[in-house]
């Protein structure tokens, strides 16, 4: 206790009454003063054995300022990917995680440092003055996962370091710095999600070396760190081209992009698929299944070209490799002069476009998902064209192959997802194409917007695209005049009055032009293109009827 | 009656019963047999005369294929936004709306013709055989806001015509065909759409020359129709190229774009503000107030810089100018080398590109705003550069100014929307600049995730932008290690273990780097860069506690 932690001259002392003793409230005061004192002291007790032992450990410790906690600078920081041969030499500074380190000796630690999937060796080395043992046995002690700052000098590893994803590089390791610490233990490890789920969803599966197999649920409950990895950092660059690919051709061709509402008055696409919002302020509130109806009313208000990037959404109960409750859809819809083919053209030339810039612009990143999906590069379109066939060419192509299409040819039903993929097995061989269309669908399967064939009854004006024999866009010519649009509203059993529909429904009184579009599901484009097994795995946080979370 | 009308050959006919009468059946068919070819035969007799009429007409009508129903040909259509001087004297067709029409004599009829918003003069004179009396009859009969096609000579006429956009040019019709009629009467005319709404809403007021002043809520209850003005088709380009510029500058920059889900298992951003939806198979699901939890594990899944431009739902009954249940919002996050500011300094200029290059591409649209909304154009950024003051330097220019700033001295509430205006003209006045920033927020009015500032305990790492006084986004470091994120929830009275929680703390236990980021509101940008008065007049279908449709 110091000598503050009492009133010594009670006299010259305020608090202190008359008699010379202290008042209660001189007394409380005295005691907190008291209290805070002593804390003073430990901490400066604490603080001078924390110095002393320092410097002892200083006057071994050569390094003590080249790791630990990270100094306060604004040193240059390099990106990982950006290292290349003409570094050899230099001295970098990256911000990376710890892989994974191994420690080979007192005097020698190897780290694996890694960055958005790409990983490079790191040497620590003890030698004189510049690194110390101390640094070395503190590098390998960072739980793997770990953010550090390391600075060090790029070399040329002989013979190149197999298991680096950057291989012909690494680093001799002067300073490193620890950002922010992982756990000690992560509930998955990233290495374990660098390779292909099991082809069977069923935990606690290990491969011939005893290494765990992580089922495709694993990951994605825990997508944060499946994120990580090599594989999905090169999905989702990806998934982010399509989607700017898209609005890139969009926009070239002069079209506008738009957010129509996804808060509806009322379930307009069909009761069963639609998901009701909790009283909207009194009112029935419903989730848009597409932007349909209001891409039109764009059409109809004169915007003559629209397109829209947003998520649809789909309350089915489908649990399936492709279906989910919530996806990214890529709408658009345009006028046309004389004949829907225009805009059927420009969509064919639209998938073209996205399939061969990215063949150009992500070979690196195809590459790497092909390391894990083996089909991810060899995404097919014969002489850089759209196939075009007419849905009973299809049909045909089936039957000749032996398929039974008797719902089809009845009209009643689409074409099943089996037939689908087999079609698009068939046509790969006939055709050599992994992208093709079906024009003219039966106008029993297609919903009561769809324009009628003009010579053929049973007939629409309507297409449907396919990548690797499975369906990534409907589309079709649409009524544009309120009397047909009625008629075709009553036809399918719906009410053209309906709320939700009279604004639709009246948009066409107005005078509109006609028009056509399409929905594309960017999902299963990715998913489509690179071959993954799962429209989950192209999906940074996917939602099914199982799935709300992460 | 036609001799096919009943069975005549009993004996061969199998409905015929033994005795040669008729079967029940047999008569059935028989009646209906009768039934249609009465009808044919009626059709057959309608067809003579109408074909008898058109001759005669015909006899006289020297054009008569030059107008009514659209041929099926394939001439080149020329959009009217690209007539210019180059086209006088060549004839041009152009697929355009009726705007208004105006019969002078039997002999001449002038048309004005528009498409997205321009419009331009259109003659239709009689003169030998090109054009008839029955042509300029037929043209002026067309319901106004119908679509022609029109084929015309280009010519200049002289005075212009001032009552046209396109004043300078002006079409002879040579051919025009009706592509889709609008309704003889439609619930809002265009031309009164054009005027701005009144001040006060109220039904039923008429200008100086008694045309009706439209209130906003006609005009939203009628979207479709005021679409189709020129200054909404103006607004939406702009609005358009608002999310195309933020989508140009952070893909520049390297970011990449995802989709976050939105739907949510538990309500994580504050329960009163939420939708829920009814019953997601069995579970409860909500609709995301903001990408806030989901970017921010991108960040901590290796993502390093992402961006999201899609919707935001508020169940807020706030019924202001600028408050939606739904708006887009353009959403941002990424991690910095050394300090937030690196990020602010990005966002700042961010919204500089986005202000000066729709100064740049977009001046005729901005001129055309300017009509409508006189303060369009005039948005200002001094030097090129956002000015960045601390937020208790704020306060002091309002103290400075009399404004009464007890509570925020108190740390108890942010600045209310008045004192943002206020704020908003004094640095108007004093620093000669629209664009804003306000830095180092009190930490007491900001979320849970918000990183607390370095040495003021009082205060966060967190700053808000506004444009002409209004606030357009709200931003800050963010909380990037667990325990301390689950301090910070604590001490808001949240549980970091509750549902939907979880997985976000979670997500920081695995090691992520400090990152920062922001939200802005699209419709908000655009409404305050052109100077609207209201945010629903930047919304193509605005929702808010009363308005769910159309």
């Amino acid at each position: 206790m110091s000598e503050a932690s009492l009133p010594t001259h009670a006299k010259d002392n305020p608090n202190v009454s008359a008699d010379g003793a202290p008042s209660k409230n001189a007394l409380k005061k005295a005691q907190k003063e008291a209290e805070k004192a002593a804390k003073k002291e430990a901490a400066k007790k604490a603080d001078a054995e924390k110095r002393a032992a320092q410097q002892s450990q200083a006057s071994e410790d050569t390094a003590m300022d080249k790791y630990g906690d990270l100094p306060d600078d604004k040193v240059q920081i390099t990106h990982l990917k950006k290292l290349s041969e003409e570094d050899v030499n230099k001295e970098v500074t990256v911000i990376t995680r710890i892989h994974n380190s191994r420690s080979q000796s007192a005097k020698l630690a190897f780290l694996m440092l890694r960055q958005q999937g790409k990983t490079i060796q790191a040497v620590v080395a003890a030698s004189g003055d510049a690194v110390s043992k101390q640094m070395v046995k503190w590098s390998t002690g960072v739980n793997v996962n770990s953010f550090v700052r390391v600075t060090g000098l790029v070399k040329k590893p002989d013979p190149p370091v197999a298991s680096a994803s950057i291989s012909d590089l690494e680093l001799h390791v002067t300073k490193i710095y620890l950002i922010a610490q992982a756990a000690e233990t992560i509930p998955m490890q990233v290495k374990d999600a660098e390779r292909p789920p099991p082809a069977v969803e069923q935990e606690g599966q290990v491969d011939a070396e005893g290494a765990p197999i992580v089922t495709l649920k694993t990951r994605l409950d825990n997508r944060v760190i499946d994120l990580q990895t090599e594989c999905n950092q090169a999905i989702f660059t990806i998934s982010s081209a399509v989607e700017g690919l898209f609005e890139e051709y969009m926009r070239k061709s002069g079209s506008r992009k738009f957010n129509t509402p996804k808060l509806l008055g009322a379930a307009t696409e069909g009761g069963s698929g639609v998901f009701e919002v909790n009283n909207y302020f009194g009112k029935s509130g419903f989730l848009a299944q597409s932007p349909q109806l209001h891409k039109q009313m764009l059409i109809a208000g004169d915007c003559e070209s629209v397109f829209e990037i947003g998520p649809v959404f789909r309350a089915e109960n489908s649990n399936t490799h492709r279906h989910m409750t919530e996806f990214t859809g890529l709408d658009f819809e345009l006028v046309f002069d004389h004949h829907y083919h225009e805009v059927l053209e420009f969509a064919e030339k639209l998938i073209v476009f996205i399939v061969q810039e990215l063949g150009a612009r992500y070979k690196d990143e195809i590459a790497v998902v092909h390391k894990y999906f083996p089909r991810a590069g060899d995404f097919r379109i014969k002489d850089g064209k759209a196939l075009r066939l007419k849905y009973f060419d299809g049909i045909q192509i089936l039957k000749d192959a032996g398929v039974d299409t008797t719902e089809q040819d009845n009209l009643v039903t689409d074409l099943t997802t089996a037939q689908e993929k087999r079609l698009g097995q068939l046509i790969r061989e006939k055709y050599d194409t992994d992208f093709y269309v079906l024009d003219e669908f039966p106008m029993s399967v297609r919903p009561f917007y769809t324009k009628k064939h003009p010579t053929d009854p049973r007939l629409s004006n309507s297409y449907d695209f396919f990548m690797r024999g499975e369906e990534i866009m409907s589309g079709a010519q649409r009524v544009n005049e309120a009397a047909e649009l009625e008629a075709a509203m009553r036809g399918k059993g719906l009410d053209p009055n309906a709320d939700g529909f009279s604004d639709y429904v009246n948009a066409f009184r107005q005078g509109c032009r006609p028009h056509a579009g399409g929905g594309l599901g960017l999902n299963r484009i990715v998913m489509f293109f690179l071959g993954l097994d799962n429209v989950r795995q192209a999906t940074p946080f996917p939602r099914d009827p199982q799935r709300l979370r992460p």
